[in-house]
């Protein structure tokens, strides 16, 4: 196969957009695609070749798809339901970057196979900064092969990559445990700073401690700044984390291994986005406590 | 009162060896105390002025006290039952730098004062590295007077103190939730290495992902190293975090107030506590999970 020159980029979320502007940015010939008319515009006048609500009229075009959707039915609605699988030229590779379950990415892998085209399994992390700036960390699994086909892409959007290994679905379980951990952080920031409120230390005292010693996590210092701030517009919402904490869930039921903390978390996110938080910024679970003052928050106490 | 030319560490632990000869090395006159013999001789050979078993016998050469040991009981002891306090010079400021309740702080320091004695409510963070170079964190509460005639041992001993307020329990609060995320934070970590074990994921691979990412923690990248190399001697022991998780527990009941993910990690350590591992590292939380491989440890799979 020759070297990719083109890439698809389907989705253009906080994450894909980044991505796909690196491409452009490293000098392949971009083709964007999502439902969103603002997010083609932004890319279209950043350099794409192309954009477009539907992928299938420029698939002659793409030697490699990007595919970063938000979970396993937008990814099969993409290549399946829209024909663009069937209008790939064959062998093309195509790069599904959305965080999906191992049993998923098995079964998307097996149908890309029949239409003679080949998958790495490559969910990514870093958020949109990160993305951006071609700095995505992406923790993959695929064929030797595939990986070298997707040379460019990958060498254009991520600061590190992971090769886990040839199965599918490895990638997919690195990065719903990698989630896990950010969920399983996000709630637990909330909880120490609810608990903060409380006793009546300031936020922002309590947030420059813990961000200067032991008690610091990637995700506290990220998403408890948002607390201290009042400020729940949504960087990432309350319900990708429902989301990806039941696929965290489905993941040890698969495997019947018991996870007490992520399934805490998950109550924890489920009672967030029973309570309407859903679509606010996903550091609103810790609205979930009552009787405690928030900054920028209507006071709940009876 | 004229400035501290002298201090006695009591508890010369990892943190207190630490703390005293970062005075030592900044030209203190330290006068060491605890019940281990080879404790005592590190710290004479270091430069103490002098060290013993009995703090008593040099109460009146101590401008400074500085308590170091495990729990409120201790420091009680250390304090009120060998004399101490009755032999120290009126107004010699006392920090102490365990991690207690609120509640025992206040009641030692209402003890100290009937001695007339102050307190610092001054527990410290930053792991026994830190504390050898005089880099600790500091999260400190107490009269500012009392700030001001520590200053000597503040300097030699802290990268970063935090003046909290003038309330006794604040600085004892601010650590406990500190330690909810601490602990919870090894917990989780162990959850999700536990998780990737039992999905054949290699451990020093998710580990390396995780610490390039966004699931990211301070303790994760410190203890789930300890899983990775199969070294489970402790740094810090599994019963250090069955005592501070319980001070969270304690001080969650005293609030009234709900805390689910800290009782979910509280029982974990239990769990490790009651099957054997209470002595072990902290990371060694990961063996209450059974039915996987894990470096060094013998395999429960049944």
């Amino acid at each position: 196969m020759s070297e990719v020159q083109s890439v698809g980029v389907i989705g253009l979320g906080s994450m894909g957009m980044g991505a796909a502007k690196s491409c452009v940015r490293a000098g392949l010939d971009v083709y964007g695609f999502d439902l969103n008319s603002q997010a083609l515009e932004e890319l279209g006048s950043f350099g794409a070749k192309a954009v477009s609500t539907n992928a299938v009229e420029f698939a002659d075009k793409l030697d490699s798809v990007l595919v970063l959707v938000v979970n396993a039915a937008q990814v099969n609605t993409v290549l399946f339901k829209t024909g663009l699988a069937t209008a790939l030229k064959p062998n093309t590779p195509v790069m599904v970057s959305a965080t999906i379950s191992a049993e998923d990415a098995k079964q998307i892998e097996a149908k890309l196979a029949e239409h003679n085209l080949v998958m790495l399994d490559a969910p990514v992390s870093g958020g949109a900064a990160k993305a951006e700036l071609g700095e995505m960390t992406i923790m993959a699994s695929g064929a030797q092969s595939t990986f070298d086909a997707l040379e460019p892409v990958l060498n254009a959007t991520a600061a590190k990559v992971y090769n886990i290994g040839e199965a599918i679905g490895l990638g997919a379980t690195v990065k719903i445990i990698h989630q896990l951990l950010a969920g399983v952080h996000i709630a637990a920031g909330a909880e120490a700073m609810a608990l903060a409120a409380r006793a009546n230390i300031p936020l922002d005292l309590m947030y420059d401690v813990v961000t200067n010693a032991a008690g610091n996590s990637w995700m506290f210092e990220n998403r408890m700044k948002h607390v201290v701030d009042g400020d729940y517009s949504p960087k990432s919402m309350v319900d990708i984390f429902v989301k990806d904490l039941n696929l965290v869930s489905d993941t040890a039921k698969d495997l019947k291994f018991p996870l007490p903390l992520s399934s805490t978390a998950l109550n924890m996110f489920l009672s967030a986005s029973n309570a309407g938080f859903g679509q606010e910024d996903d550091s609103a679970v810790i609205k979930i406590f009552d009787g405690i003052e928030l900054p920028g928050v209507e006071n709940k106490q009876k």
